[in-house]
């Protein structure tokens, strides 16, 4: 198990593209329950299936297992809650500290999201000049939430 | 990714106990939702997740995974919804074939059900003594119902 402690912003420019490395990421639901969400996600070949908790503040349980990606595949199509998530998916250091945004594409097309992964809630850090508003406590910015209701229909 | 072909059975005596090796399993489920279930297991040390996809007659997709067993203890106290699942699970060999005898425990105690796993759905079986009728189609005896409707409330 992981403890997540995760601070969420939108993005006010595209500047993050440059040196960012970038993959696809698919990934659907089995459970969209706030405190047992369960998501399938495929990758650069890779298959995990990710259980999530309650959050507390900027912390959440988290717990995460490699699987066959053939296996996440089929989830993906027979099992998981539609529409699935697709996003572009670019990492990018700044400033010592990894940032990862998230590019959506199909029903949530136009949302760009930044996250960065912290080691303490107090962790202080220095903030991109590409970074908007944080939006950690809009649950609406939540990839589970954005399954019932998608970006472009905001 | 396997395929379970599973035929139930009530069991009408305590005979199976003879020659059964048997096990305490305790489980709980993230999701309940038919076609996407989610369950949480542990056995003799082991954890383990399962996820289930519909039923089409005797037959369902099931995909399973080992993980450590203290993170599914966590999943089973913290996450999985309330009452857990608690039942001694008897291993049988009878003419040739391997049935699972649950006696469960807590809420639901007082039901007994036998499983038999088949490698076709035609595949024919020596019926045991002490098996009673069956309710393979019969929802309320799924593992995954008994969480909301516990045999006690029947």
């Amino acid at each position: 198990m992981a403890t997540e402690i995760e601070r969420k912003f939108l993005v006010s420019s595209e500047d993050y593209k440059k040196d960012a490395r970038a993959f696809v990421f698919k990934q659907g639901y089995l459970s969209v329950t706030t405190g047992r969400t369960v998501r399938i996600r495929t990758y650069d070949d890779k298959g995990v299936i990710t259980i999530k908790g309650k959050r507390h503040s900027y912390t959440r349980d988290e717990f995460e297992y490699e699987i066959p990606v053939e296996e996440a595949d089929i989830m993906l199509e027979n099992l998981c809650i539609k529409p699935l998530i697709e996003k572009i998916r670019h990492f990018v250091v700044y400033a010592g500290n990894e940032w990862v945004i998230d590019e959506f594409l199909g029903v949530n097309k136009g949302l760009v999201v930044a996250e960065i992964e912290l080691k303490s809630e107090d962790q202080s850090f220095e903030k991109p000049h590409w970074l908007g508003e944080e939006v950690t406590f809009d649950n609406r910015y939540g990839n589970s939430h954005l399954v019932s209701k998608p970006y472009s229909q905001w």
